[in-house]
Formats: structure tokens, sequence, C-alpha cells
């Protein structure tokens, strides 16, 4: 397994591989969810690259990025184990050098949800990705079904800048009682990390009152709502959605492939999850 | 040679070109200056192809879109007769489906000079060129020097987005008097024509000054519109700038590589131009 930090060393390892090649790109401090996506890469594909790159641009100022957890030689070895071929482990100054001041926005699906509490997240994510895309030059790039939001958005950015891949989106992968698998579960406390699957729960809740024939988007919020009051470390809803699946508009009726998703502040971290209707 | 409509068809047939790409995009009404870099870029390829496309997102509101000239037939023929092997000539509709919504956006260096008089058309243009190379993947894209501003912002973006090409400037085609070609030169009236040439020759003072030894980039810009104020046909001077030509920030002191650019208005058309004091 090769480990790259230039972008130059990047782009010449890259031209050297023959047939297909699956990308994942992360924020690093590895986890299951992470490791699911390097494994569809790895099967699907010639070639597996990862890269590990906690991107400042997409943190703002009163965010964790100074504390965003990091653990490179864990990351490494769990990459070396799934037969990973290159892991691309960039610094912020070689991704943005003095004066930078080229952005990717996409605008629209980025103006709700997240993109409503995190004003240029979404302009970092893109941004990042673009970047990464051009450096690595995938056939596949895998993304998490968990960040509902980003997935929109960076496959609307490869399909309106025509850029020459495929994004593969990957179902979330959960702990044994539901909650979501993140790096930022880290920062919960036991109590909280026992709170914390109110989400899971709400996002149950709304798929059992789907498939009991409510269609009614206002009431199945309401009682997801309610379900999450009920528990007390559920400190801050930030939102509770049922959103269409493209444009995340938020929707009166629901209807199938509509977006389920929330995000609650329990102890320290804003968690998220989502569901789709089928 | 082949003209091609859509971006899947021109992605396709890009995909069975061996060797190398040399890539010309316009926004036809071929002129001298155009066919000056189709020229390069066939000398420099292997293959060389050339995208026609008016582009309305780098049209103000109040610009010119709707009677911008256009001559697809004449156009094809210059085309034909320099060996071109594709012709790229996709629909706006093509290029900006309905809820089109990811924009490339250079800061900085698209605030002033024309990026101030045209709030938005950097923008457009940089989107527009990324689409481009990821539709057609040169190996090399050509760009007149006659666009100054348009050169800077798309070297930065290709080197800050790290896209797989190299962009090539080459040097303005002029007239046999000295105004610089342009496809807009069209609208100006025959008095009007012959009053454009004071663009060349407010350059051509500059260039003159610089080589006597004036380092005041106040007195060689006072100089300069002195001499543009004196031909009755300039009805508005937009801008007189002597700039570092990588930053574009204005200079009080000229240096070597520093950029004159000038934009004034003669009868219908805002005609620009530029000088780089060597």
């Amino acid at each position: 397994m090769k480990v790259i930090e230039t972008i130059s060393g990047m782009k010449k390892a890259r031209q050297e591989l023959g047939g297909t090649v699956g990308f994942v790109p992360t924020m690093g401090y590895l986890h299951e969810g992470h490791i699911s996506l390097v494994r569809y890469a790895k099967s699907e594909n010639t070639h597996a690259v990862v890269s590990i790159f906690v991107n400042p641009t997409q943190f703002g100022p009163t965010e964790d990025l100074a504390t965003y957890p990091r653990d490179i030689p864990s990351d490494l070895a769990m990459l070396e184990e799934c037969g990973v071929d290159i892991v691309f482990i960039p610094t912020p100054r070689e991704m943005y050098p003095r004066r930078y001041s080229t952005w990717v926005d996409v605008k629209k699906v980025t103006e709700q949800l997240e993109g409503a509490i995190r004003p240029e997240h979404f302009r970092g994510v893109a941004t990042v990705c673009n970047k990464l895309f051009n450096i690595v030059r995938p056939t596949k790039a895998y993304f998490g079904q968990k960040d509902a939001q980003q997935v929109v958005v960076i496959k609307k950015m490869v399909a309106e800048l025509n850029m020459n891949l495929e994004i593969i989106v990957v179902p979330t992968v959960r702990e044994p009682d539901g909650l979501a698998m993140s790096s930022r579960n880290v920062y919960l406390k036991p109590d909280e990390r026992q709170g914390a699957c109110v989400l899971y729960h709400a996002l149950k809740l709304a798929e059992k009152m789907w498939k009991q024939g409510e269609t009614d988007a206002h009431r199945i919020r309401q009682a997801m709502i309610k379900l999450i009051e009920e528990e007390p470390l559920a400190e801050v809803i930030s939102y509770v959605s049922i959103a269409d699946g493209d444009t995340l508009e938020e929707r009166h009726e629901v209807k199938h492939g509509a977006l389920v998703s929330l995000a609650v502040k329990i102890g320290k971290p804003r968690l998220i999850d989502n569901t789709v209707l089928e």
C-alpha cells in the first residue's frame, strides 16, 4: 500500500494504475461505515484509492476543526488490511495554497437542512471533492447514505459539471442498537450514547407510519418530534424533515423516495441520520 | 470533420481519439484571432477540437446575448479548412438543463477590470470552461491574450481545482492598423472603426514610456487617458489599468510583467485590449 502526500505524487501514481479505480474520500478516524465503502470500492474496481483529509473549508468558524478526531496509524492499518492500493493524505497547505480562491458552489440543494445550519459547509465539500476527483480521476467514487444531503450535492455537481466518474451510494452502517456510525460518536458520554438511539427510533417510527398508509408529512414529523422530546438528553432538534429525495424541497404529501432526515444535538455533537421511504 | 451537438456524443467521440487533443473553446463568428488559436492547437497536438457556444451565463441581463453575431456555416467552413477533427456545438439547454445550479467561482482576480463592470461574467466563463474541459478532456486548451483577465481566471481555476490540462496563451491578432480582432468589431460603424485604433495607440504609448524608463504607473495611466480623450468617438473610458500580471492588483510602481489593460466604449461596443510590459 502506497501512502502519498503530494498532489503531483498522487497524479503520477494514478497514471501508473491500469483498469478501473474505486475512490473513497474520507476525513479519517475510520469506522465500519468507511470500511464498508472501501470494500465496495475494492470489489467493484481493479484498484482502490482512499483519501484522508480533514478538509478545513467545510468547517464553520465555531465548529470542531481543531478537535476533530484523528488517528492516522490506526486508519492506515485498517486500509492495509482491506487491500487498498493507495492512501492519499495531503496537508491543508497542499490542497489550499496561499491565495487559494476557486470555489465550486452547488445552489438550491445546499440551502436547507445541514446547509441552513452550516452556511459554507457544502461549498467546502463540493470544492474538495471536485479537487480530489481531478487528482485521483476515479472510475467510481463511494459515499455513505448517512450524509444524504452531501450525496445529493456531489451527484448534482458531477452531473452538472459533466465530470467523468460515477457516484455510488452505500447504505448507512449502524451499531447493533441502530445508531448510525460516525466519527463524531466518539464525543458521546456513556448515557448520551444510549440516548443517541432516539434518532434511529424516530426514523423507524416514520417508516412504520408510512407503511401503515400515512401520507401527511406534517403528522409524521410531529410524531417524530414528540418521540425525540421524550428523550431528556436530546437537547436541541435542529430539524426533522420529510423532503423530495432529489430537490430536498419539503413535502406536504409523502411519496415514494421521500427522504426523512433529522439532526439532533445530544451532549456535545449534533448527530444526523436519515432514511428513504420506499 | 465531425460536428457534434450532444455532450454524450462528444464524450464518446473523445474516447475514440488517440494521442493528444488541443482544444479551442469559442463563441463562434470566427476571425483570424480564433484561427490563430486553432492553428496552434492543430500543430501542437494529434487532434484539434473546437467548441462553438454562445454561453448565456457569461452575459449580463443588459448585455448583447440576443444580438451576439453568429454565422455557423462560415465558422464550419473555416474550421474544416484548418483540418479540425471535431466541432462541438451544444445548445444552451444541453449545457444548462432545467434546475441547473452548479457554479465555479474564482474570487479575487475577478473583482476588478472586466469583473467590476460585468458582475457574474467570470462565474459564467469559469463554469462553462470547467464543463467543456470535462466534456472534451483536452491535453491543452488555447486562449487568446486579448482576453487577459479571462486567461488569468482560467489558469487559476485549472491550477486550483487540479484539472488535468495545460492552458496555452496565444498572442492577440491585430488588424493592419493595430485594432485587436474581436467578433464585436462588427458593431463598429466606419468612423468608429477608425477611432477604435485609439486603444492600440494608448497601449503603444504605455510601452514607449516604460521603455524610456517611466516606472510611475499613475503617470503612464494619465498619459494614456489623455490620448484616449483626444479621440472624440471614445465615449466612455471604463478603465485604464496597470496591474500585477498574476493577481491583477493595481500597481503604483511598474515592474516587468505588468499588465496594461483598458476598456473603452466606441459607439455601441465596449472594446478591450492589453499589453504586457516586458
